[in-house]
């Protein structure tokens, strides 16, 4: 039986990325529906395992956790020798390097790539009027990033270096969506970002998670 | 002779982070001075070690890095047995808790409190108008994770239990900012943050950091 518990819909952007996690590493897991249109994450027996009111929340053994980066770093340190070998490296270094673009992601790609997630994905589904200044805006920032990847990722296969790694992974979730919302071209305009991203969406663990965001929650539970 | 190179003025936030944490560990390093004001950190020389043209970068023996948070926990994994111990945990659980703490700071601290920090502190000094609506939007942000920190804070003596970490010290940077613009009051009226500020702000390393800031670039070079 499991002993991982993932706490969230899968639709969520922080959940889907831990959920990528697990499947590369090959660790069973329950999924634990979490109705946020009914304010379920707002709750206080939720409130006791995640105090900001977010998804996603983490069971695993003896800890709980929240932060869907601080998840991923857990699971990759704990079942290092599961599924994807090196996913956080193998050894101090690799792991340092691969660190650094996670918080890249964190503190660089994500704050202008989930307001516009926000805004073209979910804002329409929640009958939210868009603030176009703000995409625009948001685009703008995006794109400065994007081309700063793009030399990256003409210098190496991934942004770690030659393999995929955890903050190859961290992107995943939120490219998906903007990808789906008509902004493909943002990541298929530049060739190594475009590549890059061919190459990492195609993954099987990332194509379960997709799968599973299309499927109704009860089915996934 | 120092191995360890922090490139950046000490009086941004990301750098005085790596310098508090080199500090608590006992880490000798060298601070070698870019000059932001004349744009020394978007020169060709500068982002090849930095891509982002962002402060700070970091060299050590073998590696070089960016993000802030990322070369703390490289320096905690290296010099696990100097200075304070058991910055980053003493085992994978304790570990774990500290990196969800530290998450909470990049992901949900950081983004109003930077807001704040660039509006109160840096833009009069850049001669900027500052930016009253936003000032108040952030502020209520803040705010409102401040009472979460509040009630964690009231169960333990730090964020991730009863010993000062790196979650804590990542919250050094910008809080001694908005203490030092008027708006200390923000952590003073609430009873466990402001306990807490104090004696994380007490702490000797930051003392030193916040006379590196107060010091001439020259001098601290």
């Amino acid at each position: 039986m499991a002993t991982v518990k993932v706490y969230g819909p899968p639709m969520s952007t922080a959940v889907s990325r831990v959920l990528a996690c697990l499947l590369e590493k090959q660790v069973e897991f329950q999924l634990i529906s979490v109705d946020m249109a009914k304010g379920q994450h707002k709750k206080p027996e939720y409130l006791k395992i995640q105090p900001f009111g977010q998804v996603p929340a983490f069971q695993d053994e003896n800890i709980t956790l929240f932060e869907s980066r601080a998840i991923c770093r857990y699971v990759c340190d704990k079942y290092a020798n599961r599924g994807k070998k090196g996913l956080f490296g193998m050894n101090p270094l690799e792991k340092a390097s691969i660190d650094q673009w996670l918080e890249a992601e964190g503190q660089t790609f994500n704050p202008p790539s989930s307001v516009l997630v926000f805004q073209l994905a979910f804002a329409p589904r929640m009958k939210l009027k868009q603030d176009h200044g703000l995409i625009k805006q948001n685009e703008e920032k995006l794109k400065k990033v994007l081309d700063l990847y793009d030399r990256r990722l003409g210098e190496s296969r991934f942004l770690a270096g030659e393999e995929f790694t955890l903050a190859d992974l961290s992107h995943l979730p939120n490219t998906q969506y903007l990808v789906s919302t008509d902004r493909g071209e943002l990541f298929t305009s530049r060739k190594n970002v475009g590549r890059w991203w061919d190459e990492i969406s195609g993954r099987a663990s990332w194509k379960k998670v997709v799968e599973m965001q299309n499927t109704p929650p009860r089915a996934s539970a």
